[in-house]
């Protein structure tokens, strides 16, 4: 595996590479788990040469949010994308990705106005500019990210269509733990109470699922109630919890009925203690 | 000569031609002069494969400005390409390039703050728009900008280097009438007695860059009052007429000694009638 730290070397490399082959692409700020691994794998079936790059982006961390402690295991990282034989691993400094003279910024409009976008000011401006840089950067044919970061993967979507990439991106749907819980870097900060309380998480999802599958006819917010209050009951602090179409992610209002929603997706946002968790799940799809 | 409307298949080509070769590329808004076609032969000293589009980009007009009026001369414009052995000529719609979905919107700060900036709120956002746009379906190894229009040339370079597009981009001398008058499209707006009139204009900034090299020790102002009384003197309403350095783009303020500028260049906007003409001359080179 080569690792290369400088965005021209890379670019070069890539460049040299794509003349004869293709080349999939996984963006990772590190601390790597088997969520990302899946993607890793993914991309291996995709193309012939993979590249993944870590890099904990400033630019999507908000006023007191996480980036100082953000977790940084980059020997661990290392070792893990050697064992899936990728080929490159990118690893840029800040300064190589933003100097001093940096002065572009890029927003994809509507896809992140709401959910996230309310409360993560400029996140998604900051997603969607180190994103357009990687994949100039890697030349990227395939772009693989996974379901989780929902509404990322509708913006990235947004933003290659608007800009005519000549990219295909690839959604991989959330890996989760044996209890449900989504894979995510931020999963380490949980406490072991916490932890076990997180597993009401994807219970009360799957319940908004079920219900909105028996009850189709029920306003949302009848289908919303029990699982709001479950979460609540074992201390989450919510940002969010709604159902919204996959399409535009706009939440629907409470009195909506459940069943004129296309494409009806649940989302949630919320704190457990200093921890802010995320999720989201089809209300389509089959039960398992 | 290709003509092709579509963005997809067009990229589709390009693709194809980077496996084996360079593509240089002009974007222009039509209405072809000397000045472009000067800025096509060039491209096609730059690389094998020439692509130009012609897209009257509605993004980068501003309320009241000349979009409905802006010239379209397709058939001669065609003409003009086919002599000079252009490969591709790229005429998308307006719907190919911003359809109803279309959502992203890219800034450039610093650059654009200034001079066009202040009279045009965003028209730098809109060129930045469709120039990455169009570099993307292209495939462009080389872009080429006239110096005419100076502060796009620069917010073009910062765009590219921000965002690590794999791309050169090519400045060219701007190419004027006899009597120095910049060639745009925008001069067959003038009535026969403007044209006379214009031709103070490249007077007036020969004589700033004259007092410049013959008297470096004058503030700024000393040496720009003169050719503002010209101007205003043949009916010139001015938008800006101002000394600036070719690095940040800030106008020097009137008391400044001009010799402390670095790469002073002289800018000057303003209105002749109806019709909005920019120029700009650099103050270091050799008087001619």
């Amino acid at each position: 595996m080569l690792t290369l730290q400088s965005p021209e070397v890379v670019q070069e490399t890539a460049l040299r590479w794509k003349r004869e082959t293709k080349i999939a692409f996984v963006p990772t700020m590190g601390c790597l788990h088997e969520g990302h691994l899946r993607l890793i794998r993914r991309a291996k079936e995709l193309a012939p040469k993979v590249i993944v790059s870590i890099f904990v982006n400033p630019l999507q961390f908000g006023k007191g949010e996480d980036f100082e402690k953000y977790p940084r295991t980059l020997e661990l990282d290392s070792e893990s994308l050697e064992g899936l034989d990728v080929d490159l691993l990118f690893l840029p400094t800040r300064e190589d990705l933003f100097p001093q003279s940096f002065s572009t910024a890029i927003h994809v409009d509507g896809l992140t106005t709401a959910l996230c976008g309310e409360f993560r000011p400029g996140h998604f401006d900051g997603v969607a500019t180190v994103c357009l840089k990687l994949f100039q950067i890697t030349q990227a044919d395939f772009a693989i990210f996974g379901e989780k970061d929902f509404q990322q993967l509708r913006m990235i979507q947004r933003l290659t269509a608007d800009m005519n990439l000549p990219l295909t991106i690839v959604s991989h749907a959330t890996v989760r733990e044996e209890d449900g819980l989504a894979l995510s870097s931020r999963n380490r900060y949980l406490t072991p109470e916490e932890r076990a309380h997180a597993t009401r998480l994807p219970e009360s999802l799957k319940q908004v699922r079920a219900t909105f599958q028996s009850h189709p006819e029920f306003p949302v917010e009848d289908i919303l109630a029990p699982a709001r209050e479950k979460l609540e009951g074992v201390g989450f602090k919510l940002d969010y919890l709604t159902i919204a179409s996959a399409r535009d992610l706009i939440p629907a209002s409470g009195s909506t009925l459940a069943h004129t929603i296309s494409e009806p997706r649940v989302f949630f946002a919320g704190r457990l203690g200093a921890t802010r968790l995320i999720d989201n799940w089809s209300l389509a799809e089959e039960m398992t």
